[in-house]
Protein backbone atom coordinates (compact mmCIF):
# COMPACT_ATOMS: atom_id res chain seq x y z
CA UNK A 1 0.00 0.00 0.00
CA UNK A 2 1.14 3.45 -0.86
CA UNK A 3 4.41 1.69 -1.75
CA UNK A 4 6.03 4.68 -3.40
CA UNK A 5 4.94 7.34 -1.48
CA UNK A 6 7.67 8.13 1.51
CA UNK A 7 7.79 11.60 1.50
CA UNK A 8 4.64 14.42 1.64
CA UNK A 9 4.68 17.76 1.22
CA UNK A 10 1.64 19.94 2.29
CA UNK A 11 1.72 23.74 0.56
CA UNK A 12 -0.62 26.20 2.29
CA UNK A 13 -1.19 25.92 5.78
CA UNK A 14 -4.81 27.39 6.38
CA UNK A 15 -7.49 25.05 7.66
CA UNK A 16 -7.31 22.42 4.95
CA UNK A 17 -3.63 22.25 4.65
CA UNK A 18 -3.31 21.86 8.98
CA UNK A 19 -6.40 19.28 8.62
CA UNK A 20 -4.87 16.88 6.15
CA UNK A 21 -0.89 17.24 8.55
CA UNK A 22 -3.23 16.44 11.71
CA UNK A 23 -5.27 13.33 9.79
CA UNK A 24 -1.71 12.02 8.29
CA UNK A 25 -0.03 11.99 11.56
CA UNK A 26 -2.95 10.47 13.47
CA UNK A 27 -3.95 7.80 11.02
CA UNK A 28 -0.13 6.80 9.29
CA UNK A 29 1.98 7.77 12.50
CA UNK A 30 5.26 7.71 11.25
CA UNK A 31 4.71 6.24 8.14
CA UNK A 32 5.88 9.18 6.26
CA UNK A 33 8.30 12.10 6.41
CA UNK A 34 6.10 14.98 5.75
CA UNK A 35 6.96 19.01 5.29
CA UNK A 36 4.89 21.76 5.32
CA UNK A 37 5.13 25.15 3.87
CA UNK A 38 2.88 28.22 3.99
CA UNK A 39 3.86 31.23 2.19
CA UNK A 40 2.80 33.51 5.57
CA UNK A 41 5.20 33.51 8.55
CA UNK A 42 2.93 33.37 11.16
CA UNK A 43 1.12 29.68 9.79
CA UNK A 44 4.49 28.28 9.45
CA UNK A 45 5.27 29.65 12.95
CA UNK A 46 1.69 27.57 14.30
CA UNK A 47 2.32 24.20 12.30
CA UNK A 48 6.01 24.36 13.89
CA UNK A 49 4.22 24.56 17.58
CA UNK A 50 1.58 22.21 16.83
CA UNK A 51 4.09 19.65 15.88
CA UNK A 52 1.93 18.59 13.09
CA UNK A 53 5.27 18.26 10.61
CA UNK A 54 8.27 16.57 10.41
CA UNK A 55 9.78 19.74 8.87
CA UNK A 56 8.06 23.46 8.64
CA UNK A 57 10.44 24.50 5.68
CA UNK A 58 11.10 28.29 4.80
CA UNK A 59 11.05 27.84 1.32
CA UNK A 60 9.04 26.50 -0.86
CA UNK A 61 11.40 24.70 -2.87
CA UNK A 62 12.95 22.66 0.22
CA UNK A 63 9.32 21.25 1.03
CA UNK A 64 8.60 19.50 -2.45
CA UNK A 65 12.08 18.39 -3.47
CA UNK A 66 12.10 15.47 -2.18
CA UNK A 67 8.26 14.72 -1.98
CA UNK A 68 6.54 12.22 -3.40
CA UNK A 69 3.14 13.52 -3.07
CA UNK A 70 2.23 17.20 -2.78
CA UNK A 71 -0.65 18.79 -0.98
CA UNK A 72 -1.35 22.11 -2.87
CA UNK A 73 -3.95 23.51 -0.56
CA UNK A 74 -3.99 27.56 -1.39
CA UNK A 75 -6.64 29.17 -2.53
CA UNK A 76 -7.67 28.46 -6.01
CA UNK A 77 -6.61 31.93 -7.02
CA UNK A 78 -2.62 31.52 -6.24
CA UNK A 79 -2.18 27.49 -7.31
CA UNK A 80 -1.65 28.44 -10.86
CA UNK A 81 1.54 30.75 -9.28
CA UNK A 82 2.22 27.94 -6.56
CA UNK A 83 2.19 25.29 -9.14
CA UNK A 84 4.63 27.59 -11.37
CA UNK A 85 6.94 28.23 -8.57
CA UNK A 86 7.34 24.53 -7.74
CA UNK A 87 7.31 23.09 -10.69
CA UNK A 88 11.61 23.28 -11.35
CA UNK A 89 12.34 21.63 -7.89
CA UNK A 90 9.64 18.50 -8.06
CA UNK A 91 11.04 14.69 -8.37
CA UNK A 92 10.00 12.89 -11.46
CA UNK A 93 7.18 11.08 -11.08
CA UNK A 94 5.65 12.72 -8.39
CA UNK A 95 1.96 13.29 -7.69
CA UNK A 96 0.59 16.59 -7.33
CA UNK A 97 -3.19 17.00 -5.84
CA UNK A 98 -5.00 20.12 -4.93
CA UNK A 99 -7.58 21.04 -2.61
CA UNK A 100 -9.42 23.71 -4.42
CA UNK A 101 -13.35 24.71 -5.07
CA UNK A 102 -13.29 24.66 -8.47
CA UNK A 103 -12.13 22.27 -10.89
CA UNK A 104 -12.00 24.10 -14.44
CA UNK A 105 -10.11 26.66 -13.39
CA UNK A 106 -7.17 25.03 -11.51
CA UNK A 107 -6.40 22.42 -14.38
CA UNK A 108 -6.12 25.13 -16.83
CA UNK A 109 -4.16 26.96 -14.41
CA UNK A 110 -2.01 24.62 -13.06
CA UNK A 111 -1.41 21.84 -16.22
CA UNK A 112 0.68 24.15 -18.05
CA UNK A 113 3.84 24.37 -15.54
CA UNK A 114 3.68 20.32 -15.07
CA UNK A 115 5.99 18.82 -17.07
CA UNK A 116 4.57 14.75 -18.14
CA UNK A 117 6.57 13.78 -15.66
CA UNK A 118 4.55 14.76 -13.27
CA UNK A 119 1.16 13.80 -12.15
CA UNK A 120 -1.52 16.61 -11.52
CA UNK A 121 -4.21 15.00 -9.81
CA UNK A 122 -7.21 17.54 -9.24
CA UNK A 123 -9.32 16.87 -5.95
CA UNK A 124 -11.54 18.81 -3.63
CA UNK A 125 -12.53 17.33 -0.45
CA UNK A 126 -16.24 19.00 0.76
CA UNK A 127 -15.41 19.51 4.03
CA UNK A 128 -14.72 22.86 5.88
CA UNK A 129 -16.17 25.00 8.71
CA UNK A 130 -16.63 28.65 8.91
CA UNK A 131 -12.92 29.46 10.47
CA UNK A 132 -10.01 29.50 9.07
CA UNK A 133 -6.23 29.04 9.40
CA UNK A 134 -3.81 26.88 10.33
CA UNK A 135 -5.26 27.09 14.28
CA UNK A 136 -8.59 25.70 13.04
CA UNK A 137 -7.51 22.68 11.83
CA UNK A 138 -8.65 18.86 13.28
CA UNK A 139 -7.82 15.38 12.02
CA UNK A 140 -11.15 14.38 11.54
CA UNK A 141 -12.28 17.08 9.20
CA UNK A 142 -12.70 14.70 6.68
CA UNK A 143 -13.87 11.90 8.49
CA UNK A 144 -17.37 10.73 6.70
CA UNK A 145 -17.04 13.48 4.21
CA UNK A 146 -16.72 12.96 0.33
CA UNK A 147 -13.34 13.89 -1.26
CA UNK A 148 -13.99 14.28 -5.07
CA UNK A 149 -11.17 13.28 -7.27
CA UNK A 150 -10.60 14.47 -10.82
CA UNK A 151 -9.32 10.96 -12.14
CA UNK A 152 -9.48 7.67 -13.72
CA UNK A 153 -10.54 4.88 -11.42
CA UNK A 154 -7.42 2.25 -13.15
CA UNK A 155 -4.91 4.98 -12.95
CA UNK A 156 -1.96 3.73 -10.36
CA UNK A 157 -1.90 7.09 -8.98
CA UNK A 158 -5.18 7.88 -8.30
CA UNK A 159 -5.16 4.28 -6.43
CA UNK A 160 -2.44 5.68 -4.30
CA UNK A 161 -3.86 9.00 -3.40
CA UNK A 162 -7.81 7.30 -3.14
CA UNK A 163 -5.66 4.54 -0.49
CA UNK A 164 -4.01 7.70 1.54
CA UNK A 165 -7.25 9.71 1.67
CA UNK A 166 -9.59 7.08 2.18
CA UNK A 167 -7.41 5.68 5.62
CA UNK A 168 -7.92 9.58 6.44
CA UNK A 169 -11.51 8.78 6.66
CA UNK A 170 -12.86 10.59 3.56
CA UNK A 171 -14.88 8.90 1.04
CA UNK A 172 -13.34 9.59 -2.45
CA UNK A 173 -15.72 9.71 -5.34
CA UNK A 174 -14.33 10.25 -8.98
CA UNK A 175 -15.93 12.56 -11.57
CA UNK A 176 -14.98 14.83 -14.16
CA UNK A 177 -13.93 18.31 -13.50
CA UNK A 178 -17.25 20.28 -15.45
CA UNK A 179 -19.73 18.37 -13.56
CA UNK A 180 -17.69 19.26 -10.61
CA UNK A 181 -18.54 22.40 -11.09
CA UNK A 182 -22.11 22.94 -11.80
CA UNK A 183 -22.80 19.96 -8.92
CA UNK A 184 -20.70 22.07 -6.40
CA UNK A 185 -22.18 25.51 -8.12
CA UNK A 186 -25.66 24.41 -6.79
CA UNK A 187 -24.78 22.69 -3.19
CA UNK A 188 -21.87 25.20 -1.76
CA UNK A 189 -21.64 28.24 -4.22
CA UNK A 190 -25.11 29.04 -5.05
CA UNK A 191 -25.80 28.97 -1.33
CA UNK A 192 -22.65 30.98 0.16
CA UNK A 193 -23.31 33.67 -2.15
CA UNK A 194 -26.92 33.67 -1.31
CA UNK A 195 -25.61 33.67 2.44
CA UNK A 196 -23.28 36.58 1.73
CA UNK A 197 -26.07 38.67 0.24
CA UNK A 198 -29.09 38.28 2.79
CA UNK A 199 -26.24 38.95 5.48
CA UNK A 200 -24.69 42.32 3.13
CA UNK A 201 -28.41 43.75 3.36
CA UNK A 202 -28.90 43.20 6.96
CA UNK A 203 -25.91 44.65 7.60
CA UNK A 204 -26.93 47.92 5.53
CA UNK A 205 -30.37 48.51 7.91
CA UNK A 206 -30.30 51.12 9.91
CA UNK A 207 -28.36 50.59 13.40
CA UNK A 208 -31.51 50.00 15.80
CA UNK A 209 -33.16 47.03 13.80
CA UNK A 210 -29.77 46.06 13.15
CA UNK A 211 -29.17 45.26 16.75
CA UNK A 212 -31.86 43.34 16.96
CA UNK A 213 -31.35 41.61 14.00
CA UNK A 214 -28.29 40.23 15.62
CA UNK A 215 -30.42 39.56 18.85
CA UNK A 216 -32.80 37.64 17.14
CA UNK A 217 -30.57 35.86 14.63
CA UNK A 218 -31.81 32.13 16.20
CA UNK A 219 -34.63 32.50 13.72
CA UNK A 220 -33.20 31.47 10.42
CA UNK A 221 -30.88 34.26 9.31
CA UNK A 222 -28.05 32.50 11.84
CA UNK A 223 -27.44 29.75 9.73
CA UNK A 224 -26.87 32.43 6.81
CA UNK A 225 -24.54 34.21 8.63
CA UNK A 226 -22.33 30.85 9.44
CA UNK A 227 -21.74 30.34 6.12
CA UNK A 228 -21.29 33.87 5.65
CA UNK A 229 -17.97 34.27 7.60
CA UNK A 230 -16.39 31.46 5.61
CA UNK A 231 -12.78 33.03 4.36
CA UNK A 232 -13.00 35.79 2.15
CA UNK A 233 -10.16 35.04 0.39
CA UNK A 234 -11.45 31.18 -0.71
CA UNK A 235 -14.75 32.61 -1.84
CA UNK A 236 -13.20 35.52 -3.78
CA UNK A 237 -11.15 33.08 -5.66
CA UNK A 238 -14.28 30.71 -5.95
CA UNK A 239 -16.58 33.10 -7.52
CA UNK A 240 -14.02 34.09 -9.80
CA UNK A 241 -13.09 30.76 -11.14
CA UNK A 242 -16.44 28.93 -11.22
CA UNK A 243 -18.19 32.27 -12.92
CA UNK A 244 -19.83 30.24 -15.46
CA UNK A 245 -21.90 27.42 -13.23
CA UNK A 246 -22.68 30.16 -10.86
CA UNK A 247 -24.18 32.60 -13.18
CA UNK A 248 -26.24 29.72 -14.56
CA UNK A 249 -27.61 28.42 -11.41
CA UNK A 250 -27.86 31.75 -10.26
CA UNK A 251 -30.21 32.74 -13.36
CA UNK A 252 -32.09 29.57 -12.66
CA UNK A 253 -32.53 30.70 -8.60
CA UNK A 254 -33.46 34.47 -9.91
CA UNK A 255 -36.19 33.80 -11.99
CA UNK A 256 -37.80 31.10 -9.50
CA UNK A 257 -37.24 34.00 -6.90
CA UNK A 258 -39.06 36.32 -9.17
CA UNK A 259 -42.04 33.52 -9.94
CA UNK A 260 -42.70 33.66 -5.94
CA UNK A 261 -42.24 37.42 -5.12
CA UNK A 262 -45.21 37.12 -7.48
CA UNK A 263 -47.09 35.07 -5.87
CA UNK A 264 -46.46 36.72 -2.48
CA UNK A 265 -47.42 39.87 -4.29
CA UNK A 266 -51.12 38.24 -5.55
CA UNK A 267 -51.30 36.40 -2.05
CA UNK A 268 -51.49 33.58 -4.14
CA UNK A 269 -51.78 30.52 -1.43
CA UNK A 270 -52.88 27.77 -3.20
CA UNK A 271 -49.61 28.26 -5.19
CA UNK A 272 -47.06 28.87 -2.01
CA UNK A 273 -48.68 26.27 -0.63
CA UNK A 274 -47.73 23.92 -3.32
CA UNK A 275 -44.20 25.35 -4.04
CA UNK A 276 -43.70 24.50 0.05
CA UNK A 277 -44.78 21.45 0.26
CA UNK A 278 -42.53 20.28 -2.54
CA UNK A 279 -39.24 21.56 -0.89
CA UNK A 280 -40.05 19.61 1.86
CA UNK A 281 -39.84 16.32 0.08
CA UNK A 282 -36.08 17.35 -0.72
CA UNK A 283 -35.20 17.57 3.03
CA UNK A 284 -36.64 14.17 3.15
CA UNK A 285 -34.34 12.62 0.47
CA UNK A 286 -31.57 14.28 2.12
CA UNK A 287 -32.12 12.78 5.53
CA UNK A 288 -32.54 9.10 3.61
CA UNK A 289 -29.26 9.79 1.76
CA UNK A 290 -27.70 10.03 5.33
CA UNK A 291 -26.61 13.34 4.80
CA UNK A 292 -28.31 15.54 7.40
CA UNK A 293 -25.58 15.24 10.49
CA UNK A 294 -21.98 16.51 9.47
CA UNK A 295 -20.96 13.02 10.67
CA UNK A 296 -23.18 10.97 8.67
CA UNK A 297 -22.91 7.14 8.58
CA UNK A 298 -23.11 6.20 5.03
CA UNK A 299 -21.48 3.15 3.51
CA UNK A 300 -19.83 3.63 0.44
CA UNK B 1 -47.85 35.36 41.65
CA UNK B 2 -50.71 34.72 38.53
CA UNK B 3 -53.08 35.13 41.18
CA UNK B 4 -56.71 34.72 38.74
CA UNK B 5 -54.82 32.59 36.41
CA UNK B 6 -56.20 29.13 37.43
CA UNK B 7 -57.55 27.37 33.81
CA UNK B 8 -55.32 27.76 30.66
CA UNK B 9 -57.09 26.71 27.27
CA UNK B 10 -54.21 26.06 24.06
CA UNK B 11 -55.91 26.06 21.28
CA UNK B 12 -54.18 24.16 17.82
CA UNK B 13 -52.20 21.22 18.83
CA UNK B 14 -49.04 21.16 16.55
CA UNK B 15 -45.40 21.72 17.31
CA UNK B 16 -45.93 25.11 19.09
CA UNK B 17 -48.95 24.22 21.04
CA UNK B 18 -48.08 21.00 22.42
CA UNK B 19 -44.93 22.28 23.51
CA UNK B 20 -46.64 24.99 25.25
CA UNK B 21 -49.00 21.83 27.34
CA UNK B 22 -45.11 20.13 27.66
CA UNK B 23 -44.04 23.09 29.08
CA UNK B 24 -46.59 24.35 31.56
CA UNK B 25 -46.62 20.44 32.89
CA UNK B 26 -43.43 20.28 33.73
CA UNK B 27 -42.80 23.88 34.79
CA UNK B 28 -45.95 24.19 36.71
CA UNK B 29 -46.99 20.74 37.69
CA UNK B 30 -50.88 20.53 38.47
CA UNK B 31 -50.81 24.64 39.24
CA UNK B 32 -53.15 25.35 36.17
CA UNK B 33 -56.29 23.62 35.28
CA UNK B 34 -55.29 23.02 31.38
CA UNK B 35 -57.38 21.95 28.37
CA UNK B 36 -56.79 21.39 24.43
CA UNK B 37 -58.19 21.41 21.50
CA UNK B 38 -57.12 20.96 17.74
CA UNK B 39 -59.46 20.69 15.14
CA UNK B 40 -58.08 17.88 13.72
CA UNK B 41 -58.82 15.20 15.86
CA UNK B 42 -55.40 12.59 14.73
CA UNK B 43 -53.89 15.86 16.94
CA UNK B 44 -56.32 16.00 19.71
CA UNK B 45 -55.88 11.72 19.64
CA UNK B 46 -51.93 12.51 20.05
CA UNK B 47 -52.11 14.95 23.02
CA UNK B 48 -54.26 12.84 24.67
CA UNK B 49 -52.08 9.81 24.44
CA UNK B 50 -49.29 12.26 25.45
CA UNK B 51 -51.28 13.34 28.60
CA UNK B 52 -50.32 16.51 28.42
CA UNK B 53 -53.42 18.47 28.85
CA UNK B 54 -55.51 17.67 32.06
CA UNK B 55 -58.54 17.62 29.39
CA UNK B 56 -58.56 17.16 25.77
CA UNK B 57 -61.83 18.72 24.58
CA UNK B 58 -64.05 18.00 21.53
CA UNK B 59 -65.43 21.13 21.31
CA UNK B 60 -63.45 24.48 21.28
CA UNK B 61 -66.38 26.13 23.52
CA UNK B 62 -65.84 23.23 26.33
CA UNK B 63 -62.09 23.95 26.08
CA UNK B 64 -62.24 27.92 26.08
CA UNK B 65 -65.32 28.31 28.43
CA UNK B 66 -63.51 28.55 31.43
CA UNK B 67 -60.07 29.75 30.42
CA UNK B 68 -58.41 32.74 32.09
CA UNK B 69 -55.91 32.25 29.77
CA UNK B 70 -56.07 31.15 26.41
CA UNK B 71 -53.25 30.07 23.76
CA UNK B 72 -53.50 30.44 20.22
CA UNK B 73 -51.26 27.99 18.63
CA UNK B 74 -53.08 28.00 15.35
CA UNK B 75 -51.79 29.43 11.59
CA UNK B 76 -51.96 33.13 11.30
CA UNK B 77 -54.28 32.58 8.20
CA UNK B 78 -56.63 30.69 10.13
CA UNK B 79 -56.26 32.62 13.79
CA UNK B 80 -59.20 35.70 12.90
CA UNK B 81 -61.91 32.73 12.43
CA UNK B 82 -60.75 30.50 15.44
CA UNK B 83 -61.40 34.42 17.48
CA UNK B 84 -64.70 34.91 16.08
CA UNK B 85 -65.87 31.07 17.01
CA UNK B 86 -64.55 31.40 20.42
CA UNK B 87 -65.47 34.92 21.25
CA UNK B 88 -69.05 33.84 22.50
CA UNK B 89 -67.47 31.58 25.10
CA UNK B 90 -64.92 33.34 26.67
CA UNK B 91 -65.05 34.61 30.35
CA UNK B 92 -65.41 37.89 30.86
CA UNK B 93 -61.89 39.34 31.86
CA UNK B 94 -60.07 36.55 29.90
CA UNK B 95 -56.80 36.68 28.84
CA UNK B 96 -56.30 35.78 24.56
CA UNK B 97 -52.48 35.43 23.49
CA UNK B 98 -51.12 34.03 20.06
CA UNK B 99 -48.60 32.66 18.55
CA UNK B 100 -48.12 33.90 15.70
CA UNK B 101 -45.11 34.35 13.14
CA UNK B 102 -46.94 37.80 12.04
CA UNK B 103 -48.66 40.41 14.24
CA UNK B 104 -49.96 43.44 12.42
CA UNK B 105 -52.38 40.88 10.17
CA UNK B 106 -53.02 38.74 13.20
CA UNK B 107 -54.12 42.03 15.27
CA UNK B 108 -56.32 42.91 12.31
CA UNK B 109 -57.95 39.54 12.03
CA UNK B 110 -58.61 39.30 16.02
CA UNK B 111 -59.48 42.24 17.48
CA UNK B 112 -62.53 42.41 15.53
CA UNK B 113 -64.25 39.32 17.57
CA UNK B 114 -62.94 40.82 20.96
CA UNK B 115 -65.28 42.64 22.70
CA UNK B 116 -63.34 45.42 25.67
CA UNK B 117 -64.07 42.87 28.26
CA UNK B 118 -61.27 40.24 26.58
CA UNK B 119 -57.43 41.32 26.92
CA UNK B 120 -56.22 39.91 23.57
CA UNK B 121 -52.23 40.17 24.26
CA UNK B 122 -50.90 39.31 20.64
CA UNK B 123 -47.23 37.37 21.51
CA UNK B 124 -44.64 35.16 19.64
CA UNK B 125 -42.19 32.64 21.14
CA UNK B 126 -39.19 32.75 18.51
CA UNK B 127 -38.67 29.06 18.45
CA UNK B 128 -39.33 26.29 15.94
CA UNK B 129 -37.77 23.35 14.77
CA UNK B 130 -38.18 21.73 11.09
CA UNK B 131 -40.60 19.26 12.69
CA UNK B 132 -44.40 19.61 12.70
CA UNK B 133 -47.42 18.32 15.08
CA UNK B 134 -48.14 17.69 18.41
CA UNK B 135 -45.89 14.29 18.29
CA UNK B 136 -42.84 17.08 17.73
CA UNK B 137 -43.47 19.12 20.73
CA UNK B 138 -40.91 19.11 23.65
CA UNK B 139 -40.54 20.98 26.81
CA UNK B 140 -37.66 22.88 26.37
CA UNK B 141 -38.65 24.45 23.34
CA UNK B 142 -38.84 27.83 24.39
CA UNK B 143 -36.04 28.05 26.80
CA UNK B 144 -33.80 30.21 26.47
CA UNK B 145 -35.49 31.60 23.44
CA UNK B 146 -36.84 34.85 22.79
CA UNK B 147 -40.68 35.41 23.16
CA UNK B 148 -41.82 38.54 22.19
CA UNK B 149 -45.32 40.37 23.81
CA UNK B 150 -46.99 42.96 21.76
CA UNK B 151 -47.95 45.12 24.96
CA UNK B 152 -47.10 47.70 27.45
CA UNK B 153 -44.60 46.86 30.59
CA UNK B 154 -47.21 48.66 33.00
CA UNK B 155 -50.40 46.14 31.96
CA UNK B 156 -50.92 44.00 34.90
CA UNK B 157 -51.88 40.85 32.10
CA UNK B 158 -49.04 41.70 30.19
CA UNK B 159 -47.16 40.79 33.37
CA UNK B 160 -48.96 37.52 34.54
CA UNK B 161 -48.42 36.52 30.79
CA UNK B 162 -44.86 37.47 31.53
CA UNK B 163 -43.98 35.54 34.64
CA UNK B 164 -45.92 32.53 32.95
CA UNK B 165 -43.89 32.46 29.93
CA UNK B 166 -40.97 33.16 32.09
CA UNK B 167 -41.31 30.24 34.03
CA UNK B 168 -41.36 27.91 31.34
CA UNK B 169 -37.78 29.42 30.26
CA UNK B 170 -38.05 32.02 27.90
CA UNK B 171 -37.04 35.29 27.78
CA UNK B 172 -39.58 37.75 27.14
CA UNK B 173 -39.21 40.70 25.26
CA UNK B 174 -42.03 43.94 24.47
CA UNK B 175 -41.88 45.48 21.35
CA UNK B 176 -44.52 47.00 18.64
CA UNK B 177 -45.97 44.80 16.02
CA UNK B 178 -44.83 46.83 12.92
CA UNK B 179 -41.26 46.75 14.28
CA UNK B 180 -41.99 43.18 15.10
CA UNK B 181 -43.51 42.61 11.61
CA UNK B 182 -39.61 44.21 10.11
CA UNK B 183 -37.60 42.25 12.03
CA UNK B 184 -39.24 38.93 11.57
CA UNK B 185 -39.33 39.30 7.80
CA UNK B 186 -35.12 40.00 8.20
CA UNK B 187 -34.56 37.50 10.42
CA UNK B 188 -36.50 34.78 9.99
CA UNK B 189 -39.55 35.59 6.61
CA UNK B 190 -36.99 36.18 3.84
CA UNK B 191 -33.98 33.55 5.08
CA UNK B 192 -36.72 31.10 4.71
CA UNK B 193 -37.91 32.19 1.44
CA UNK B 194 -34.91 32.29 0.34
CA UNK B 195 -34.45 28.77 0.94
CA UNK B 196 -37.69 27.66 -0.27
CA UNK B 197 -36.23 29.31 -3.42
CA UNK B 198 -33.00 27.57 -3.64
CA UNK B 199 -34.36 24.05 -2.52
CA UNK B 200 -37.55 24.54 -5.19
CA UNK B 201 -34.04 25.87 -8.01
CA UNK B 202 -32.52 22.39 -6.92
CA UNK B 203 -35.21 20.00 -7.49
CA UNK B 204 -35.89 21.66 -10.80
CA UNK B 205 -32.47 20.22 -12.03
CA UNK B 206 -32.03 17.25 -14.60
CA UNK B 207 -32.49 13.92 -12.55
CA UNK B 208 -29.03 13.03 -12.67
CA UNK B 209 -27.38 16.57 -11.19
CA UNK B 210 -30.58 16.34 -8.58
CA UNK B 211 -29.12 12.76 -6.97
CA UNK B 212 -25.67 14.68 -7.02
CA UNK B 213 -27.11 17.45 -5.24
CA UNK B 214 -28.75 15.52 -2.77
CA UNK B 215 -25.67 13.43 -2.03
CA UNK B 216 -23.40 16.35 -2.01
CA UNK B 217 -25.55 18.75 0.18
CA UNK B 218 -23.28 18.81 3.15
CA UNK B 219 -20.95 22.17 1.64
CA UNK B 220 -23.79 24.44 2.61
CA UNK B 221 -26.91 23.53 0.54
CA UNK B 222 -28.09 21.14 3.54
CA UNK B 223 -28.69 24.48 5.80
CA UNK B 224 -31.12 25.77 3.49
CA UNK B 225 -32.97 22.04 3.03
CA UNK B 226 -33.25 22.28 7.12
CA UNK B 227 -35.13 25.76 6.36
CA UNK B 228 -37.39 25.00 3.84
CA UNK B 229 -38.67 21.41 5.26
CA UNK B 230 -40.63 23.61 8.00
CA UNK B 231 -44.25 23.22 7.78
CA UNK B 232 -45.88 24.49 4.44
CA UNK B 233 -48.97 25.80 5.87
CA UNK B 234 -47.38 27.97 8.47
CA UNK B 235 -45.16 29.14 5.54
CA UNK B 236 -47.88 30.16 2.92
CA UNK B 237 -49.89 31.89 6.03
CA UNK B 238 -46.76 34.12 6.88
CA UNK B 239 -45.90 35.37 3.25
CA UNK B 240 -49.61 36.26 2.79
CA UNK B 241 -50.18 38.04 6.31
CA UNK B 242 -46.42 39.89 6.20
CA UNK B 243 -46.45 41.23 2.71
CA UNK B 244 -45.53 44.51 3.10
CA UNK B 245 -42.25 43.88 5.38
CA UNK B 246 -41.52 40.43 3.14
CA UNK B 247 -41.00 42.61 -0.01
CA UNK B 248 -39.72 45.32 0.96
CA UNK B 249 -36.52 43.42 2.52
CA UNK B 250 -36.94 41.03 -0.59
CA UNK B 251 -36.32 44.07 -3.11
CA UNK B 252 -33.38 45.18 -0.83
CA UNK B 253 -32.21 41.51 -1.50
CA UNK B 254 -32.18 41.62 -4.73
CA UNK B 255 -30.60 44.72 -5.48
CA UNK B 256 -27.94 43.35 -3.30
CA UNK B 257 -27.56 40.14 -5.26
CA UNK B 258 -28.07 41.86 -8.72
CA UNK B 259 -25.19 44.10 -7.66
CA UNK B 260 -23.25 40.57 -6.79
CA UNK B 261 -24.23 39.39 -9.79
CA UNK B 262 -22.36 41.84 -11.53
CA UNK B 263 -18.93 41.85 -9.57
CA UNK B 264 -19.04 37.90 -10.65
CA UNK B 265 -19.49 38.62 -14.27
CA UNK B 266 -16.77 41.45 -14.02
CA UNK B 267 -14.80 39.06 -12.14
CA UNK B 268 -14.02 42.11 -9.75
CA UNK B 269 -11.71 40.65 -7.44
CA UNK B 270 -11.15 43.54 -4.95
CA UNK B 271 -14.80 44.40 -4.31
CA UNK B 272 -15.67 40.90 -4.34
CA UNK B 273 -13.31 40.79 -1.26
CA UNK B 274 -14.58 43.86 1.10
CA UNK B 275 -18.12 42.59 0.73
CA UNK B 276 -17.25 39.14 1.49
CA UNK B 277 -15.01 40.71 4.65
CA UNK B 278 -18.22 42.85 5.77
CA UNK B 279 -20.30 40.21 6.32
CA UNK B 280 -17.80 38.11 8.63
CA UNK B 281 -18.74 40.82 11.30
CA UNK B 282 -22.21 40.15 11.62
CA UNK B 283 -20.80 36.76 12.83
CA UNK B 284 -18.77 37.68 15.25
CA UNK B 285 -21.55 40.48 16.38
CA UNK B 286 -24.11 37.37 16.61
CA UNK B 287 -21.35 35.15 18.68
CA UNK B 288 -20.91 37.79 21.20
CA UNK B 289 -24.20 38.82 21.77
CA UNK B 290 -24.70 34.96 22.72
CA UNK B 291 -26.49 33.57 19.84
CA UNK B 292 -24.42 31.55 17.83
CA UNK B 293 -25.81 28.35 19.59
CA UNK B 294 -29.63 27.54 19.84
CA UNK B 295 -29.24 27.24 23.46
CA UNK B 296 -27.53 30.38 24.44
CA UNK B 297 -26.91 30.77 27.75
CA UNK B 298 -27.25 34.61 27.77
CA UNK B 299 -28.55 36.25 30.92
CA UNK B 300 -31.11 39.03 29.94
Amino acid sequence: MNENIKNIAVIGLGLIGSSILHALKLNFKNKFYITAYDINSKNRKVVRELKIADKVCEKIAVSVQNADLIFLSVPVGVVGEVAKNISPFLKKGAIVTDTGSTKLSVIRDVRPFFSKNICFIPSHPLAGTEHSGPESGFASLFKNRYWIIIGEKNDQNVKKLDRILSKIGAYVELMDADYHDRILAITSHLPHLIAFTIVGTASDLEMDIKNDVIRFSATGFRDFTRLASSDPTMWRDVFINNTDSVLEMLQRFNEDLTELQKLIRKKDSSKLYDFFSRTKRIRSQIIEAGQHEPEYKKKK
